[in-house]
């Protein structure tokens, strides 16, 4: 319990690391119950349907942004200028109330956007979706309390995405508020769970951690390709996962020309671990960069499997996705180069130990880790084509 | 063949990429032999020793530096500025012969040294010792051809460092042109081989990948702590490792804000790796940082073994050097905490999988990863304390 | 002559600072004639035009990128991806003919593109137009060779751009190539020029530095804002406008954390320099950064003038701007909130020295510094919005 | 009045920029006194001697540093760590009292150092002198309160550098608290004003931006070799001049890969500036490095002078000195070369305006720009060489 909160208040306060925890599910037990209930109903590589009476009847579909004073809200700002049936009509912070977005976010100063407002003070009947960017532990009741008609992606820290709610308040200490909220919520990793996302109402986007090691880990162990057991992931990430808040420990300063884990933190209080189904090793890098997470991550074949058979079935199973790419040959995914974009690159190597295999993933940790998967399940929930405002390839160098 | 010659033009081209290959010496049949003989005989805790006489005696030791144009070759210099025994007479850099050194490398203005020569040209009877910091491919001659009362210690990228000489063909595809100097040099892990490296003539300097994986490593295998089945090394390098050789892809805009590995380069060919003794899994990732390297080492621990005994045992065989620091409690090994000087920290953690561990270690790749090391050991060598020239602090931020 | 050489081959070959020397045209005589000649008949503030016949009746515009495994070549490629109109059929890249775009910048790999070419088996009948990133020398010959019913955007090293053709033979110490080129190039600073950007079939687009120079300058000299004496540039440059060419100087060990000036080399030569009509102090810095460009200029007001007057002339004259910003307030622009886009921000500030005045302006050198603004040129030429394809928000952090 | 405080909140709170507007003295009238009133009586040129007796009595000074959380009181521990007279037995830090220094420092964790104290339990009768690094407006009231037979050398923010206290006043809006020292201290530009601090029992250290722009401007500005007016300063920081204080501004998010400058907050309310006799324009800009400092100035010469003569001048006045060095030929100062040294590198350009020159000077902020210069200066109080501990080479790369 410690911890965690530990972990929260020092490492990635209103980052994306604190999701891992949720979402990959660590439980005290050890265990991680990487999401795999949706895969059998999903349909990955369905192509794009553009719902066409529904969207064109709109004139532009009103947006919120709650939390829009963190670089989740600002990286869905950027987004959404180049979509073209969203527009913002309402952006909340609650401790900038009464500010423009430019002084706030001054690299927005060309776009015309409404003032930031507090969240009690939102007009909630002005907005047809909402963006969740909050922080947690106030996410909960927020969601609860909007009107139900609203569409809701839910990016905040922690939110409504345990599915078991006794888990949660023994993670949490605290009773959960939205129980009805919890069982309502759809887990957004879009590729698996795109069928479920497009009939949902609320849907709990994934952190940047778990969308980088379940991209390539879900379709494997579904399909029997890797053992559950001995993952070990390693994980490198950008500095804005950790969020704007102001923090020694994220000072230019202490961050550039240096690198280091966070396994003490993490691993506090689960040495015990035993008797799991899915046990995964996870330690967590920071690296000296903005954006950008790598996921390393080291599996063990299934008897008589080769990298090869991971490999075709990896790109048979994104074959038609846009924005999940297994590249070919010995190409390695490098995280300048999906800089900017919603794009997750992937490839599967030999290890030199044998029957073990090495794939990484790379993403930006803001765009498919972030808002950028955000915008592609509101998309889908609105039943436009999901790619609409996701269109900017990467910024690379 | 053909793959560890791309991997050596394309990626770390006299730098401590190469020497990895060579000192965990992979061999086609993928078996790592870490460097373990010595050990037997080395007295790792021993306390320093001042040869009161030989020292006091010197005016100052005549030093060689070969190689000076390199980034190691210019982190010797600067070490050497503050040892009191020690004197640079000569520096050599074959393709800038005739130009001062700080035409080469202007923050060494301030100081009063010779002028470059070509190596053709060096008059090495007006040395004592001398460092080696050539490129790999012309070290092995040079060496064979200096006057065999030098004291010398080989940073090379290859050098004189296969002890198995069939090997070396193997890999390089050409005779091993010294093989007598292979039998004679010892491995310079300081705190591993300092019995050995006291009375050596010829010291082969471990790269900086090795020196971070083998300090907490060795201890751990040779008193069967841990299992030498399934060690997975993840290990993150500063750019400098690469050397100074103008390439695209260490240019400030291909390296700046993102991170890759180097996955493939290094596994064509090893992949039907079987067989072996011990195998490891070594991935190595670079940096957006000049200096530093972390090696994050997942392993198996021995039945019955806990992390708290493996920290112990690391504890008590590291508690009386200088240089090798076991972090305590839950601190972890940051790059930028070493930055600049000659220490190795290190620690280790429990993982959440059962009977696993982690255990995490940094070094500056271009200090005890390379330069600081071959000082100590040249100190070793001279019978002087072995931390003269090693005293600066890191430098933080 | 030869310091110019030397500029050109050791520090920004085939990037942007060479075009300075040419375009704010500092001769021997040290003067600088900032282009002033268009704006009489330029309309600044004009709104824009959709000329409708025209863009509609294309299916898509073909366009070639020549010199397209650089980095302005892959900006160019970048910023088509989200425009309308324009389509990519042919790219040329003389030293990597035959490879695909993605295995020269490895973040298109997502993208259907052709694949390389040599410049001299390029079939021209197939574009309608081109963007030509090609390095100094080269240019001219090439450009007049096109076929002559191609738009031509030259972002070249140097081309067509010198308006004196002995002023060219006098710098380059060779006779001009393409006088006739030279006659009917226009200069592509496209806020100033626009009306005749819009009829011409050749365009010299500025550089990076010109560009963030003149944006501010131009109008406040034209109107008499500004003395012509004493103004003194301060310019700091991301690396990416040095090229992507391999050079020690620009590897990321001799760029991060440190910065420096140009001075010398820049003023070799020049430091006779008398009797000119403008003269200006420029000193370009480089910085540890890959995009993004500042240029800190003083100046000294015409009698009687106060910031608020050069103010207020600046938000006169680009009232109607999309990518000129001039800051309200006391606002300071940040070369971050451009990154990635084609805005310049700028604002002035009073100085502590009576009657002079600090001017700042920011943009992203590869975006309106090269890339951006020739596409803002093209559209401009192909009678379409000058703004297609160039509607990506800055991106940050 | 506000806009100080704003400026000293928000920006470079505890940092160096502060000092600037008080050692440049830049009164509301817009003047720069330049300390130039203890340069008559200064030998800057004077070869160092050793005050034998005095040291060799020693066993080792006692040395506190007070304020030993930031980033000045850790590097002067680094820098003492090489000293071999000096000796740390206290070290205090409010907010940290009772932890360890590597609990605060890991890099330090190798030192045996004492734990922190508050300052109000202090033992100052176990000291023979302090660093003073605490931040402004504490300082001048604990300085009141210390022995008076300690030695102090104070790097606050403000302390008690201010000569005239009537201006003191009218700047900070409160009494000076400490007029008596306010007489006694001795302004500490060690090469400018070596012989009053010799004697001195209290040294006001200067600044990081004063250091840089005095140290090459004061020797040329007392002989007449430049003039007074139109002095245009363009200096560029590392990041850790803004101290270690957690604010947004100074995350690693909102400093990597962009620079901007502070014009507009320092302005404030200066631009009414008039009839001074010494006035500069000077504009920081904040680099995305945690260490160096670079001032581009750009002069005017005195009728008849030639860079050459500004070069000659500078050459011989600081001919003997260790720390400055003003550059040979063309050679330009790169901030990354004085990097964790003592040095301030220096060189004079030509400019393309006639009759003006450009000089550029680089420090490292935290060495000469604050703790190295204050070991330089608490040598000479005790009367040991002044280069003592300071004999670390710059980190390179």
């Amino acid at each position: 319990m410690a911890s965690l909160a530990a972990l929260n208040s020092n490492l990635f306060n209103g980052g994306c690391l604190w999701k891992y925890q949720d979402e990959l599910k660590v439980s005290k037990a050890g265990k991680l119950r990487i999401r795999v209930t949706s895969m059998a109903s999903s349909s990955p590589a369905q192509s794009l349907q553009f719902a066409d009476g529904k969207a064109n009847k709109l004139d532009k579909l009103r947006v919120g942004v709650l939390g829009a004073s963190g670089y989740t809200g600002s990286e869905i700002i950027r987004l959404l200028r180049n979509h073209p049936y969203f527009q913002i009509t309402l952006m909340t912070a609650d401790r900038k109330a009464g500010q423009s977005i430019e002084s706030v976010f001054p690299h927005l100063v060309t776009q015309d956007l409404p003032n930031l407002v507090a969240v009690k003070d939102a007009d909630f009947s002005a907005v047809d979706a909402v963006f969740c960017c909050l922080p947690h532990g106030t996410t909960q009741e927020i969601i609860k309390s909007l009107p139900t008609n609203l569409k809701v992606v839910d990016l905040s820290a922690v939110g409504i995405q345990l599915q078991d709610i006794a888990e949660y308040e023994e993670w949490y200490g605290q009773p959960h508020k939205a129980t009805a909220l919890q069982k309502e919520a759809v887990y957004g990793l879009t590729e698996i769970s795109r069928r479920e996302i497009q009939s949902a109402r609320l849907v709990a986007n994934p952190g940047c951690y778990p969308t980088s090691v379940q991209l390539p880990l879900i379709p494997l162990i579904k399909s029997n390709f890797i053992e559950v057991r001995n993952i070990i992931i390693d994980s490198k990430s950008g500095v804005s996962g950790a969020g704007r808040g102001a923090k020694e420990a994220n000072l230019y300063t202490e961050i550039a020309e240096g690198i280091h884990s966070y396994v003490p933190e993490i691993e506090q209080g689960l040495s015990e671990a035993a008797n799991s189904k899915v046990t995964v090793s996870f330690t967590p890098h920071l690296m000296p960069m903005s954006r950008g997470m790598q996921s390393t991550i080291y599996v063990e074949m299934a008897p008589g499997m080769t990298t090869q058979d991971l490999k075709d079935h990896l790109g048979n199973y994104y074959e038609h996705e846009e924005f999940v790419v297994l590249l070919k040959n010995k190409e390695v995914p490098h995280t300048r180069h999906v800089r900017g974009s919603n794009y997750c690159l992937m490839n599967v190597f030999p290890d030199r130990i044998p029957g073990r295999a090495i794939i990484i993933s790379v993403i930006d940790n803001l765009v498919k880790g972030a808002s950028g998967q955000a915008l592609q399940n509101l998309n889908l929930m609105m039943g436009i084509p999901e790619n609409l405002g996701l269109g900017c390839l990467p910024l690379f160098p």
